[in-house]
């Protein structure tokens, strides 16, 4: 924490600053400057009080935040890369993946023909919803638990691990008995109950940034689940909230090379949600990977235009793998390659 | 949900569209220009698959939506405002409310004294959060119900209602049965798992705007929580999330008039969360009331530079009871005055 | 400046950036702590070279940008309030001050029929559009200097100052010669040339704010005018870009007291261009002098749906009349007053 | 534009409006729906009043625009790309091109010094500034004339045609003269007055997206230029500017395909500028390609700790020749190549 004196601040102003700082616990560093002084504060106990109070004494300026609150998503605490397993198909690795299917579940049918689809296409992890956080009460909520035995029964079929969402603690046990990965979606990202109870469940998490969070916020957020002993996290950027109204979300890529700079998760991007258009999702993905992401998650529907959600931004199973071609190809570029696929069981 | 055709579609590509159109439930109306075609769609089943998907449809260069999903707090369902009875102080009514106390209890005596100054400054209701959402796992998470029955005891010593917030499931039975309004914060306006149980509650919800939210999605979780049956929802803007950066949020005033405008629900503005910067506290106050407002909620501390969450935007008593009067000779401007507070029973 | 060294950085590293730091001529002084090192930057010279470029050092974490380039615009420089005159009208003074009138001038009949209404209604200056910058290159782009002599015909008739806009350098002489304060657009505020041009200009300058401007940039595009000798500056808020879309802009009120906090320059607000809506008008003109604004813009239209331009956010004479009086009441509160305009001469 | 009425509106309001449309010569046509009438509205001259203006009209609920004032620039007006020849170098055809060079033109040897680096490093076009756009009053403005004739000398030297910034009306007449590609930033994207003049030049011109423009206004000030007869335009992502504060801007990729499906214009992406820090330009840049920009502007200086302006995120020669080469790998990824550089004269 840095606090700037105003250029006419008095001497006791600034005694006055430096005293409360230490009685707060911290250690205070004046630093006078040819027109103003600043004081560094360094220290401090966990919980203590926050010195951004001092902003309001007399004679001080500005109040600016160094330090930040996160401790074990940081690669200062751990340097290298951490590889998250879903159901066999490592994620962070080398190996880049691709996560295919359809929004929400809405039949054994539709859903059997959709993972064929992202089998064949070369996926290597199935995603779709149970539980369908819906901004209107009135649209299609998900199956719930039949949607889960219905994922269940799929994985079965084609050995695709299940990444399913769950959007409340009641739901939760359901969802790690049947996934093989917790997802937490942008809507709920700062819902902590929901972040802490995930970090005592026994299967990894997918934290989808919230859709105006800053990179702080997300790591935050991770660290919640993190700090409970589940140290299984994959981040997910997945388009933030934007005046820009060509696409529904504003797709922040740059916060992948953000994220691996200063934290050792795995990231994904999901160009589905983060455009909403499905003429973007085919671009989106190759540039995902060529900035670095560790895979991308695709909304796919056998029959796009009749989906209960979200059809839009689906694509179909045909160009699901040409996307994963595309991926593939694209990971080669950057010293990469597509993770292989867990072979039939 | 308008259909709007490029120039150069073919009748075959138009018919298809109204083909499309009437299979799925609604009904076609084409209008052709001079340049080009619109297809105007009305009608449809609710849960019937979502038009917006036409947009990948040969020929076609938009898909433009007109109708709203909310039903329940619009005006044209309900034309008069909607009055919320708050343990005995109208919210919504002629009279403007002022909500004032801590961001989090902390100690009884600390509470008591905050009540104090709320009580003697002519604040009509008590607000402090037993339960905190933070950001960072290692902040302070909030006393839980030791905070409630604090607040049990300072409502009955000072005749305050409490205003107070649940954070998840698991705590909002007891909130419901401590508190006189629940508060749903804005990191949860979109929980809509919470949203659904504080809608089968009985007591009133103060549902905080979410940070990146639209007036129309907080408007549709307000609509989750009526269509459970609570009909008494209080909104609250509380700012956004910008590129701004001299507060902490950009309080966005405007959406008083235009929530007042299409639904009958009360609207409160919170200009302590909303700036997050102490000295900006008194002159937004007064602007909401002048804006229109139902009421402000501000957070108040006896002694701001020791509190131990948000310590940077709690004024003192004094300051609350100045910013009172204020509001009160803003009200007459506007043909409003002052609620009542509860007298001592 | 400060300089945040990772946690793991050498001694040798730290030393480094000491170096470098006082090569640029900087003076550095480290500041260890319980984890990291910072290195507080004091002194250089103006235009020396940005010590930002240390962000990619090794072992540097973070740069931190502590001083503001502003200076003439700054409190610190000058404490007192500056009052600007606008042909014989106060701006900045304890009297707020109301100005009116089209977006843009059209004819003689319409321009005299507005300005008897805000004469009548209270209003103390004029305002309309001789040069319009408009978004597309098809719409009506303004009289030019054939609405300059309405406009100077219109002050001659009814004693009130004239604010007109100057789009361009080439304009500027003209716009200078007519009007009594030279109108900068919010997509100008960076025109930097332009800003350099009205600097030089002998007539005050309305500047306002840009549509994603911070208020750092907002005051140091008032630097670029006063740098150039002009100190005759009033600021203009009206409105920021958001993903809000219940409005054409957010009008971001805090603004207000934040500049009042750093700088001495007079500060209008613009509800009509800052909300786009002609219902949202009157309750944001009265939020503004709330807030602390030292009057508002608001347009006008005799005939708001015939208007060519911006007709949605014009309001009728008699509602301008009524706002007049809204503002004078809150005013009041506020211990403030309406300015009172020029008399007949 | 589609003019929804409210549920109970009467049809002598809908009678009311359906003739206001028609006086202002456009033709109504009512939709009636089982809830509310919608009126499509068709038809209208150039330049003819606003209807939006029928939203304050009685019982109408909302007005929603339909069609697009961008003509020249759509694909609807033609179908092909564009290509443009910057000094023999093509943009816009199944070539990509890497523009390289230092933000501002400092000394015929800086520039040198670079220029050598970006020939042998592949890049086809360089790029510098002579007039530099600066927040501050106080920074460093360019060399003026005096960096022209320096980029002319490079030209010869090195067989780079150059791209440089024409600030204001005053310099477009040398930077026309001297340049091979005329510049205009993001500051003056709706400095309507320089983009009539850069419509009158006989040089293409490079123009960036303001900070918070959406496609449609990005696409219109094209219009402004290729409305005055020049149609070699080149349009440019540099970022936006969101909350988000990883980087210095949000650089929004998904523009690249929303502007080839809208429009036949070729698109540049300055992942400099939008990201505004050195370890993010490289991936960005390969994820621009792989999105199907035609090319990448970037900064290089060969010393970039000492370079007077945007130090921060200029990268070393060796790095920009990485940046050319992984480029071309992912232009082979979407079928295209790098476009050749001209050969030694």
């Amino acid at each position: 924490m840095l606090i700037v004196m105003e250029a006419g601040a008095k001497p006791e102003q600034i005694e006055a600053v430096v005293r409360h700082v230490e009685r707060m616990g911290f250690k205070a560093h004046p630093i006078p400057g040819a027109h103003r002084t600043a004081i560094g504060i360094t220290g401090g106990r966990q919980g203590s009080a926050d010195p951004e109070v001092l902003e309001n004494y007399p004679g001080v300026k500005e109040v600016i935040r160094v330090s930040h609150a996160y401790k074990l998503v940081s690669r200062e605490a751990k340097p290298d890369d951490t590889v998250v397993s879903v159901g066999g198909v490592d994620v962070g690795a080398n190996g880049i993946v691709v996560v295919g299917g359809p929004c929400a579940v809405e039949t054994l049918d539709q859903t059997r023909a959709i993972a064929e689809g992202i089998k064949n296409g070369g996926g290597q992890l199935f995603r779709g919803g149970a539980y369908k956080p819906r901004t209107s009460p009135y649209s299609f909520q998900g199956l719930g638990e039949k949607g889960l035995e219905i994922l269940a029964r799929v994985r079965e079929e084609f050995d695709l691990p299940i990444v399913t969402e769950a959007i409340d603690n009641e739901c939760l046990p359901l969802v790690e008995q049947y996934a093989d990965c917790i997802q937490i979606g942008a809507r709920n990202m700062q819902n902590f109950s929901l972040l802490k109870a995930a970090g005592r469940a026994r299967k990894p998490v997918l934290l989808k940034r919230g859709m105006s969070a800053t990179l702080e916020e997300l790591l935050l957020s991770a660290e919640y689940i993190m700090a409970e002993g589940n140290y299984n996290v994959i981040l997910c950027e997945r388009g933030v909230r934007t005046f820009a109204d060509h696409t529904r979300n504003t797709l922040d890529l740059s916060i992948v090379p953000a994220i691996k700079r200063i934290s050792h998760l795995p990231v994904l991007v999901d160009p589905s949600h983060g455009t909403g258009k499905r003429n973007k999702v085919a671009p989106m993905s190759r540039a995902s990977i060529a900035v670095g992401a560790d895979g991308v998650l695709i909304e796919v529907h056998h029959k796009p235009e009749e989906a209960l959600s979200d059809g839009p931004q689906a694509i179909l199973p045909e160009v699901f793998a040409q996307i994963v071609r595309e991926c593939d190809a694209i990971a080669q570029v950057v010293g990469r390659s597509l993770q292989p696929a867990l072979a039939a069981s």
